[in-house]
Order: C-alpha cells, then sequence, then structure tokens
C-alpha cells in the first residue's frame, strides 16, 4: 500500500500533488509515514489570497478581537492534543519532548491572548511613545504608531519543532494583523499539517490567514514584494541562500533568520562539588543533550568549566548519562528517543567526527550502544555522546554544529576568559551560566549579552521554577546576533511589532487625535455642560472635559493635612529650613495634598458610569505650590479602552493642576473604569 | 596647479593616497576642487582600530557622558560654521540648502545630545521594559536589555547631505558606544572630511569612535563580522549590491538602508483655491522642488491633486516657480543653486525623458532658462521642471525617480484612491497631506501608513511651526519600507538602540537585580537601621529600605477626609450606594489618602539629602481598603541616576502599602531629588 500525499492547504482549499513525491519515513521504524510533494501547487494564488483575503480579514478586527481568537484556538487545540502526542513518536519524539513542542506550541498562542489583552489597546493601531513636540508653541507635533505590514509573513521552518516552530510565528503574526503561509521541514510536515487541519477544521480563524505549503519552498520568495516578511528557522547555509534571494534582496522584504548555534553554559566558578550548583549544572547539561535527542538550536554544545573543575564535571556527567535510556519513544523505560531521521543521524555523526579530530569522546559510543523496543538499524538512533577539549586553539568545538545528542566540554581561567570563549561561538541563541554569586553573574552577563539573544542564570533560588536553558518563552525575545542568524522573535510584543511598520506622523494636536485616537494636549477639549463622570462608555468622546476651582491654598491646610497624614516633612512646617531647601526657597503645599484637593474639585459624587480610580501614571510635581496659590484641575478624556466581555472599559484622563497665574503644577494620568452603559443594562439573565 | 587629494583619517593618522585619484569638479564652475582616492588604504586596519581601540574606549563612557560629549561637539561645529557654508556653495549649494545639511547636522548632535540626558540612565546598559514574571513563586523572572554591539558601523553616504548625512547616523551610532567608518559620497566629500578634521582637531572624542574613509568603498564590507552594522543611503540599485554582499549574507551583519523614494503630497479635497491650505500645498511643492535643486531622498515627487483641483494646482505651481532664480549660490537674487555635478543633471535629465513619455511638462524647459552669476554650461544647472500626467495607467510616475528638481502632478478621485495611489510608489519615506479635516487626514494617514516611514499633515494651525514635508527630524523615524530600502534612522533613542543587542536575561530576583542596576521585586532588601532618606546618593545602595506603619484606618478617616478635600465620591460617603459598587461591596478609603498616608508613615521629616519628591509612577490601587484596615509600606531604593554636572540625582523607590493580611492594597514608584553628598559639600569658589 502506497503512504499516503500530505496535502497543503492553499487558498481555501486542500490541494494534493499529482506526483510520487518524496517519502518520509518513521523516525523510530523506518516505514514511510508519508509522501511530501508541492508539485503543481500555485504559489502566487497562495501570496495573492493571503494579501487579498486574510490580510483585508484579520485588519478589519482589534488587537483584542485577536486575542481572543487565538485564546480559543490555543484551548481547542490544547483539548485536542493526545492526537498529536501519538503523530510526534512517530518523529522520535518521547512524550517529554513532545510536550515541548505541542504544548509548547499552543501555550505560545495563550501567552500571546493574553499580552494583547493586557498590553495592547482594542484598536488596530498602537501607539509608540508620546507626542514628541516639534516646536516651541506646541501647535506642531510628532507621534510614532505602528500598523500592520499588508503583505503575508512566510515562514520556512525546520523539522525540529513542526508545531511550536509554527505557532510562535503564527501567534505574533497573526495578532499583528498579518496573514500567514507557512512551509514546514518535510521530515516532520505531517505533523504540522495535523495541527494545520485542526486549526482550519475549528473555522474559528479568517479565511485566508493561514496557509500550509508542504513540499519543497522552491518558488515561494520569487513573488515577495516589500510589504511582506520571511521568517526563516533552520541552517546558516539555507539562511544565506534566502537572505541573498533576488526578490528579497530587491524589495527590502524583512528577513528574519533563526539559524543553530554553538550555545554554551557556563559553569561559575563558586560552582564547586559540594554546591547545589553543581549539580544543577550538570542536570541542565544531561537534559540539554538528551531532550529531542539533542535537535534543539538552543541546546548546550560547549560546557564552559573552570579548569580545576573539569575532571568532576566530566565524571558526574558520565554518570548522568550513563542512566538514560534510548529506544522507542512509550517503550518501558526510554528516556531519549531517535533523532528525526536517518540522514540527520549521519550529519550528526560526520560533526562528531570533526569534533573528534580536537577532542576527546568521554561518553557514549556511536558503535556501541543499546536501543529499547526498536530495531537499532531501522531507526535513527544514536547514544548521547560527550566530549572533552583541552586544546583551546582549537576552532572546532566553536564552529562545528553536532545537531543532536552532544555536547564538549572546555575548560576556561577565570569568568573574563569564559565571556572570551563564549563569543567565540560568533553570535549564539542562549548562553547560560551556573553560578549562586551575582558579581559573577554580572560579569559573565554583561560582557556576554552584546553576542547573545537570550542569557539564562540557574542558581539554588531560581531552580525550582527555572524554564531551563533550552526553553524559548513566548515573553522573551528569542534570536540572536551572527552565527545565530542576527533574528529576533517571540519577546511578548515585540514580536507583534515586527510584523508591523513604524510611522512617525506629524501635525497639529487636533489632528494627532484624531489621529491616533489619544488626546494630545494642546488639541480641543469639549465642556458641554454635562461632567464626563456622568457619560457612560457608549456617551463619552476623547476629549470630554472638566474645569474646577480654584481652590486657595493656605498653611493652615497644609499644616492641618501633614498632622492628619503625619508626613511632617520639613519643606511642609519648618519655614526657615524649608527656604534653604534648593528647590523650594519656603514652605510648600504637599503633592499628594495638592492631588487630593484636584480629585475633590473634579470628582462628580453621586453614583454614576465612573466606577472607580484605579490608578496613576506619569504624575510630576513641576512647580511648587505655596500658602496663598489658588489652584484649579482640567480633566480630559485622553483614551478609551472597551473591554471585550465585560461590563466596563478603562478610560485614561488627562490632568493638569495650574496655579492662579495658569502655570501648571502637576500633570498626570488618572485611570478609571467605566461602565459601558449607564444605568446598567438589566441582566438578561 | 594640481588640484589636491582629499586624505582619509584612518587608525589616528590622515592617509593621503599616492596615485592621481579622480577629480571632483565645483558644481558651479567645472573646476576641479581635489581629487579622491582610496588607493593603498589599509581597510583591514581601519576595522580593527574602530574594533579594538574606540569600541573599546566608547564603552567605559556612560550614556551621559556620551551625550555630553556630543553636545560639546555640536557646539563647537556650529561655532566654526561659517568655513563649511563657503565649502558647501562649490557643491552648488544656497546658504539655504546649506542650512539644511550644515545646521541640520549640528542640531542632530544637540537634539541627541539632549535625548542622551533625558532619557537614558547614566549607565552603560539600557533596560527594556518591566521584569517578566517567568513562574508563580516569583524566583524566577525575565529582563530584557540592550549592550551595544562590540562590532563597527560602516556608513556609506549619498553625495546630497555630506554633513547631515553622516551625522544624523554618527550620533545614535556614537551614543549607543559603536565606533563609526565614514565613507562619504565621492562627489562631495571634500566637505565631510572639513568636518572629520574639525571633530579630529576638536580632541573631543575618543580615539578610533570616528574615522574617516575617503575614495572608492571597494573592499570596506569584506571584512565585516556579526557585530558590524551598514548604514546606506543612495540608490536602490547600489542598496542591492551592498545588502547582498557575501560578508553581509553570511555574518548577519545589520544593514540599514535608506533609498530614495517615489515620496508623495496630497491635497486635501477640502483644500480649495479658497482656503489657507491650497496655498500651504503649492508653496511646499515649490520649495520641496528647490531646495537642494531637489536632490532629497525625501522630495515630492507626486503631487496627488483632486481631479477638480488640478488645473488650479498647475496654474499656482507654475506662477510660483516662475519667480525661482536658478544660478550661481550667492550670487544676487539666486534661490535656486546647482545640481552637484554635470553626471548627475544628466541623470535628471535621462528621467524626465523617460516621464515625458507619459506627462506633460507644464513648467521649466531644461533647453531654455536662465543662470544668474555663472556659465549655464560649465555649472550643474536645471530649472524646477513640473509634469502633469493624467494617465493614471501610466508606471512612470510611481517608478522614475528624476533626483533633481522636478515633480508630477496626478488627479485623484476620492481619498481612498489618493491612498492608493501613494502606495503605488511601492514604499517611500514621507507622505504628506495638506488638509483642515481632521477625517480627511485620519483616512489617508491610517491608509498610508504602512508604506511610509513619516507622515506629515500640515494645515492652517501647524503651519507656522511645521518644518516640512522634506525634513527629517533627530527624533522622529527616518526611513520606509520596500523601494525606500526597509531601515530605520534616528527617532530619537529608537535609532541608538538599533546599535544594541537586545538580550532577554533570566535568573532570580537578585541576580537580576544586580545584573540590571534596578531593584527588581522579591529581591533582597536592606534595612540597617538608618532610614534611607539620611542617605547621600554616595551613601544609599540599590535595595535599602524602610517599612512603617501599620495605620489604622477609621469611618472617620475616610469621612474626615472627603470632607477636607472635597472629594466625597459615594464610594466613600454613602454605605448603601458604596455597596451596590461591583467593585467595592462598601465604603472605602480614598487612593489619595493611603498614598498620603504612607507619605506619613515613610517620610523622615528632617532636612536631610532627599530634597523632594518630583513625582509618582505607576500608581495602581489593587485591593479596596475598607475601614478597619491597617495599612504598612515599605520603600525600597529603585534605581540610582546621579546627574553629571548637578549637585543632585534622581533616586526612583519602589513603594508597595499592604493590608494587615499582607495583601497589596497599592503599588507605586516615588521619584525623590537626592543630594550626592551630605551636608552639601561646601562651594569651593
Amino acid at each position: 500500500m502506497t503512504a499516503p500525499m500530505l496535502p497543503s492547504y492553499v487558498a481555501g482549499r486542500w490541494y494534493t500533488a499529482p506526483d510520487e513525491g518524496t517519502p518520509v519515513a518513521d523516525a523510530v521504524t523506518g516505514e514511510t509515514v508519508v509522501r511530501v510533494s508541492s508539485t503543481g501547487l500555485d504559489v502566487p494564488a497562495m501570496l495573492d489570497h493571503a494579501r487579498s483575503v486574510g490580510g483585508p480579514a484579520l485588519r478589519e478586527l482589534t488587537f483584542h478581537q485577536r486575542g481572543a481568537l487565538l485564546k480559543q484556538l490555543g484551548l481547542r487545540l490544547m483539548a485536542d492534543k493526545d492526537a498529536f502526542y501519538a503523530l510526534s513518536r512517530r518523529t522520535g519524539c518521547t512524550d517529554r519532548d513532545t510536550a515541548v513542542d505541542v504544548d509548547g506550541g499552543f501555550g505560545t498562542l495563550l501567552s500571546y491572548a493574553s499580552k494583547a489583552r493586557r498590553e495592547l489597546p482594542d484598536d488596530t493601531v498602537v501607539l509608540d511613545g508620546a507626542p514628541e513636540p516639534l516646536g516651541r508653541g506646541g501647535t506642531f507635533l510628532g507621534q510614532h504608531l505602528y500598523t500592520p505590514l499588508r503583505g503575508v509573513a512566510v515562514q520556512v521552518n525546520a523539522f525540529n519543532f513542526p508545531v511550536w516552530g509554527f505557532l510562535e510565528k503564527f501567534a505574533p503574526a497573526f495578532l499583528a494583523g498579518v496573514p500567514t503561509v507557512v512551509k514546514p521541514g518535510s521530515q516532520t510536515a505531517y505533523l504540522t499539517e495535523a495541527v494545520v487541519r485542526s486549526i482550519v477544521d475549528s473555522g474559528l480563524l479568517p479565511e485566508g490567514s493561514l496557509q500550509l505549503l508542504a513540499g519543497s519552498a522552491a518558488g515561494v520568495l520569487d513573488g515577495l514584494a516589500g510589504q511582506d516578511l520571511v521568517f526563516f528557522t533552520g541552517s546558516a547555509s539555507t539562511a544565506r541562500k534566502l537572505r541573498s534571494h533576488p526578490a528579497v534582496v530587491a524589495n527590502s522584504v524583512r528577513f528574519n533568520a533563526e539559524a543553530d548555534s554553538l550555545n554554551c553554559a557556563v559553569l561559575g566558578p563558586d560552582a564547586t562539588p559540594d554546591t547545589p550548583e553543581f549539580g544543577l549544572f550538570v542536570d541542565q547539561l544531561v537534559t540539554e543533550m538528551t531532550v529531542k535527542a539533542g535537535q534543539k538550536c538552543t541546546a548546550i554544545r560547549r560546557a564552559l568549566v573552570p579548569r580545576e573543575l573539569v575532571d568532576d564535571v566530566v565524571e558526574a556527567t558520565r554518570a548522568a548519562l550513563a542512566e538514560v535510556v534510548v529506544g522507542a519513544p512509550g517503550a518501558e523505560g526510554v528516556t531519549m528517543g531517535a533523532l528525526a531521521s536517518l540522514d540527520q543521524r549521519q550529519e550528526v555523526l560526520r560533526a562528531v567526527k570533526a569534533l573528534r579530530g580536537v577532542a576527546d569522546l568521554v561518553a557514549g559510543d556511536p558503535d556501541d550502544f543499546s536501543v529499547v523496543g526498536a530495531d537499532r538499524d531501522r531507526g535513527a538512533f544514536l547514544p548521547p555522546m560527550l566530549l572533552r577539549c583541552d586544546d583551546l586553539s582549537a576552532g572546532e568545538p566553536h564552529d562545528v554544529e553536532a545537531f543532536g545528542p552532544v555536547s564538549t566540554v572546555l575548560p576556561y581561567d577565570g569568568v573574563a576568559h569564559a565571556v572570551e570563549l563564549a563569543a567565540r561561538g560568533q553570535g549564539s541563541l542562549v548562553g547560560s551560566i551556573v553560578t549562586h554569586d551575582p558579581a559573577v553573574a554580572r560579569e559573565f552577563v554583561l560582557g556576554a549579552a552584546h553576542s547573545h539573544g537570550r542569557v539564562l542564570v540557574l542558581d539554588r533560588d531560581d531552580a525550582g521554577e527555572n524554564t531551563g536553558h533550552g526553553s524559548p518563552l513566548p515573553v522573551l525575545v528569542h534570536g540572536g546576533p551572527g552565527r545565530a542568524g542576527g533574528g529576533e522573535e517571540l519577546g511578548g510584543i515585540r514580536g507583534v511589532l515586527h510584523h508591523m511598520q513604524r510611522t512617525a506622523v506629524q501635525g497639529s494636536p487636533d489632528m494627532l487625535t484624531t489621529i491616533g485616537g489619544r488626546w494630545v494636549t494642546g488639541a480641543q477639549r469639549r465642556d458641554d455642560g454635562v461632567h464626563p463622570f456622568r457619560k457612560s462608555l457608549a456617551e463619552l468622546r476623547i476629549g470630554d472635559s472638566v474645569t474646577a476651582g480654584p481652590r486657595a491654598v493656605t498653611l493652615a491646610d497644609i499644616e492641618h493635612f501633614a498632622e492628619f497624614t503625619g508626613d511632617t516633612f520639613y519643606a511642609h512646617m519648618d519655614e526657615a529650613a524649608a527656604a534653604a531647601n534648593p528647590l523650594f526657597g519656603g514652605r510648600v503645599a504637599h503633592g499628594y495634598l495638592i492631588v487630593s484637593w484636584a480629585a475633590g474639585l473634579f470628582v462628580d459624587p453621586d453614583p454614576g458610569p465612573v466606577l472607580a480610580n484605579y490608578g496613576v501614571d506619569a504624575l510630576r510635581f513641576l512647580t511648587p505650590v505655596k500658602p496663598g496659590a489658588e489652584l484649579t484641575v482640567t480633566l480630559t478624556c485622553k483614551q478609551i479602552t472597551p473591554r471585550g466581555g465585560a461590563e466596563h472599559g478603562e478610560v485614561r484622563w488627562d490632568a493638569v493642576v495650574v496655579d492662579g497665574d495658569g502655570k501648571p503644577v502637576a500633570t498626570y494620568d488618572v485611570l478609571t473604569m467605566v461602565a459601558k452603559t449607564w444605568p446598567p443594562a438589566a441582566d438578561p439573565s
């Protein structure tokens, strides 16, 4: 019986290539799982569908709406995960490995959903930074904002994370409003296809926001233009090829590469065998060597160890590796599965051979090891292999990546030397240091940061919650300079913004207010005689304002407030001492008194749509307030953020308190919760 | 007499090539000004000098120190500017043109100096965002931070802005701590050389932070590695070549291109000839056509006009262009100078010829125009030329850039159509709209932002301060997607960060506090019995803290505060109404009362090093406080920012108020000014 042809999802339909295709083997048994081909697939139609159907549909939604869809999708997929686990075993993965890929991928959707709700507006535009004054008169300002690119994000993925590697790129693109075409690594594409099918079947996402290209990537970059993006994960040599593709170069296509790197883990000089850190280091090294059979871009390839501790580390690691059971995922006792393919095993063996030219193999023998529950010669099995290189002049440990269960121990002398060795990787995705000495951590981290996208510090204090050297997290950036590809993905909202165009907008305060949807100082205020606290979200408009006051400030008030609150700071109580203060030159009112009075002036006391003041941002006291001053406050509706699924939303108010001369004495933002309607709609239930 | 050879500044010495070189002609007279050659220049030594001398010296300085040097440098150069003006005339520039280049360049240094002081820490690391919790227990967090790349920033510049084009790239690189090699456009390199010489002679900058490569750029990219950067300004075709250079591609060198683009200016449908906006549009168009003889990447190439106003615009522009006097800079009445070279003139004529295939030349005749004070055939003169294209199917107006005093008027029908035409430029540096209608502005700006780096709105309200379509500003990003090169420069601190590596650091709160220099929640606090308000900046340490309380909350207190401040909001005063509030469920204390009390608890009343509380950031009320609660506050020193040249610095304190159960009720940052020493050092004068 012929194995089935893996279909692609193209322009709203599943497409199956008519030819024989290329067989993909089960990593454990060698049986053919599927065949893969993109022959006859209409790539230009795919790009056009993304741009003309997917993009417009996505851009209709706000960030909160897109986030809500990601959340539903993540929960739906998580509920179905058993099917993906079963399929993942065929790629050589144990269930521990699959958790990283499958749960990690679905968790990324949920993380982005949560970030969208908490950190992005319920809008389609992201404002970047505060308005920039561009003239002294205040009539001309700049405001940076982000809008979605109107192209398509093309993913060209590696075989090792068929689920996470796809979803960690998809989630930020979707949230940004940019449709995705995913081209998985063929070796494990059937698992990506299963997830895409599950997504399509869910019907949750707007049509055109996701398409699948199973088979060869040839031609997919030809049609790219200036609003498109490429996100590549894989080898440095393929990165080079794609990066210099004529369409990418000619159209300034955003190109993000994340390539394998020679990541290091450093054992701190303080982490002697009698400390908890020593054991943590060895455990982490063994984990990184064996999870996914070491097929992780972030795995530890170089273990940098204080020269005097090298023997101890080698010994302890060897002992721990001896406990590893290699075999068929799911078979009794198996703790490490197969590599993804026989080709991949050959690649690793070639790299190990190169490393053995300068290093000794101190644990693991590729020609002599046991495999449980599978035929060793049909599956892509290897034992974990530890090398030791005492020759620091050798380039191989810093250059040759064995993309499998392989790591090399190298000696170092002093933290500065460890920093230097770390940088010999020419740019890495991640480095880690295991130390309980903050000074050591600071020296290593600040010294090595320039050549790393992520640096992890592991010690007894964070070991219980530490997610480990090899785990990129959705809220932290993932990528690295130089050898690691020079890219940056994830990092929470940072990863979303990579899919958007930042534009500086210049204009008058009124124009910027209308364009950005946030009231800008100098723009018109509207006082229609109705106190804005009497307006529900449905009625309130940006620019609605109230001015209240004046309230006279007396010395008696200041003294009374001091006594009542206990804040008897000399600047409020002692005329001579206050006069000597270089900033005050005399007794002044408390800052907290000024804002308390301001609230007393602008608050509308009766029950109404404004439910609570939940905070204050960016409060600055600009001019000392002395007895005799008269204070007036103006509150202006600055930004309105409705909450999907809630009865209320958030309203940010611009507050400015001025003295009798109109000089600002305090400026701040007041944050309130406001009901969507008032009186509240009757509960329909 | 042979014209002098223009030297390069290489590894701390001036280098003069031994060969004949290439002559550079005066744009006005055709005389040879200098010869240019980089023959024999040791480019690898240059890169090595930058990396091994310039970089380390720069990284020794804090952002504030680097900013202070930029300020001194800017003031020094500004004082010498007459010499640069004289030289600039030889490039064809009128004094108005030179102001954009020379004053614009020096002003960029001053703008960055100011941004450094106000927006960067007095440190060598920039923290990016808040700590990210990575576990529920609070023992493991992430913090993003930026450190300088350890390579060299290579500028490959265009001929049109020999001063600004160099300094707008240099300022952010220097501030980031990255050394620069500048390769100016040969045609005007003598003006760049004069400025570099002035900088070198000033002795202000650390050796190695700036080098000059006059002559061919050949070979300069060959030695680039993963920590280096290229900033290119020039043609799209050269951008393509440099971007796909093998060393750039192989090492993921950061490559930023800023290429000429087909920028548009839109006349709003409301801006009929009887409105001020009509005149503003025509004035802006004429200005952009004639400043620098139109040799600006940001000039208006396409004037998009409502179909029914095209005749009016053409007529008014033709009339205004008739007033333009072309000739030798400085000659009587001259308002537009020469192009930079005869070659450049030929290029423009070729482009105009292509445009005339689809458009009518309605103003300016290249074969018949007057030149004042110079020989028309020896200088690179052209008249301003306006074209009109009514054929919207023609591609040329959107594709062919005439890099000179040339613009094309095109008709549009409705704002959506203007957006569509704007995008046909395939990505532009800037677009502008002249309208007094905020709805029109919003539709155009949000519609066109994805294909623009900057969008300007001009109307009667901002006209007096508006800096104009063609002027990039140091505080706003400069660059654009697609055809414009896909780059981003400037934008204040954004431009600095492009020269730094962003790294996610993971660890325990104590580790992150030590590494980042900012106290992180969960890290150790130190209470040594001395109130931290009694410590000067010299004595204070991050983590120094004081805990004070408890203070009991009574209903009488709440009512008293309400009456005293006037804040009689029902949630404080009316039990029944407060009980109905979905967030409170009963009477609560005022938020402002809680922070006032907290200050009363933590303040140390006597004169001391803490001079003032100048603000509060990120105040959040987390739990309603009801009568009977007991409040305790802990204040912890979070961040210390000394101010160079001042007697004080800024201290940010973490404040957390908890109730009797230890539940946080309010969190915020308190900002104070603290004296560097206490008692203050005697004035030495």
